[in-house]
């Protein structure tokens, strides 16, 4: 299975923005949306075999994460406002200490990068997706692969030595830097052809 | 250089759609959308040797064509909501038989598919981006390209037609169906391996 852990370090984590608003108010969700469509979006269907995570990490109730799981997902639309009213629903809810379901595949959870990172390390290969890091094109891929990166930031020191526990390898995309939804699909594209 | 022409089928051509709308009264506006935002963005900078004709057939005043110039655009943000904004602004000027600037960077004008491909017959080879194409991956390609793929649908017949005029080669990005905007992402980053 494919995953990508994408942090979205200021996006909004009280679900008190305006779906009109998702670039300034909700602190840049705008960018973990477009995430989630080239996440799960292909012509016609969605990928189900896909899990996505976003690690949001603004506002007063930070850490969540977001967990979309392809296989469960219901009402999903390509459309970055519709996203965000699923993403708002499922940070309204109430919350304990264990994850729980907003919507159909759409789960939220107290969890940081830390945790994440820590529950997806029997889910196959960690990998950072960084411009340093060696081209995809040119290396083995396993099947099972956690793809991480950041948002419109690049992940900081401390998430980086987080992220380095887990993950031996970077891999780049191309010779230019690329928007993080751009990565994620560059690098579906580079896994679907290895099937 | 790189152009796009995608062919919006049911798009709007009066802008009197709302903002809020763009996937329904806009007339799958946001797959448009998508496509100038995957052709023009790079991380932190815009791709200024790009162009990107969108044509838009839908609404009581079809044909209308919008012309967005890389080197020129301004006022260019990621989200959906200000694309729509701007494309709006340049769907309610009034048009006579030229093409007019509306904004810094987009042009609008009344023409359709078969006037953009004629203008563009020298402007380098015109492909088109099709599932049963050419491997993109295994193919020569020069460095002033013209790339045609339609929205959320795929071009008619009587459009194929009309393509064929200009274009010899069919190219395809890999063995699965994208959408629009995530075929614009693959084929940058495919020429971006070749600079």
């Amino acid at each position: 299975m494919r995953r990508f852990v994408i942090v979205g370090h200021r996006a909004s984590t009280t679900g008190d923005f305006k779906l009109d608003d998702i670039c300034g108010g909700a602190g840049r969700l705008d960018v973990l949306i477009r995430c989630i469509n080239s996440s799960f979006f292909l012509s016609h269907s969605l990928r189900r075999d896909v899990e996505a995570y976003l690690i949001l990490q603004g506002g007063d109730d930070a850490p969540k994460t977001l967990r979309f799981k392809g296989d469960e997902l219901r009402y999903l639309n390509p459309d970055e406002r519709s996203t965000a009213s699923l993403m708002r629903n499922a940070l309204l809810k109430k919350l304990s200490d264990s994850e729980i379901k907003a919507s159909p595949g759409i789960y939220v959870s107290r969890r940081g990068l830390r945790d994440v990172l820590s529950s997806l390390s029997e889910s196959g290969e960690i990998v950072y997706l960084k411009e340093e890091g060696e081209d995809i094109r040119r290396t083995e891929l396993p099947e099972d692969i956690v793809f991480v990166l950041g948002d419109d930031r690049d992940l900081s020191e401390e998430e980086e030595q987080a992220l380095k526990e887990h993950a031996d390898r970077s891999l780049c995309l191309g010779p230019i830097s690329y928007h993080s939804d751009h990565c994620i699909t560059i690098a579906h594209n580079e896994m679907d052809r290895r099937v």
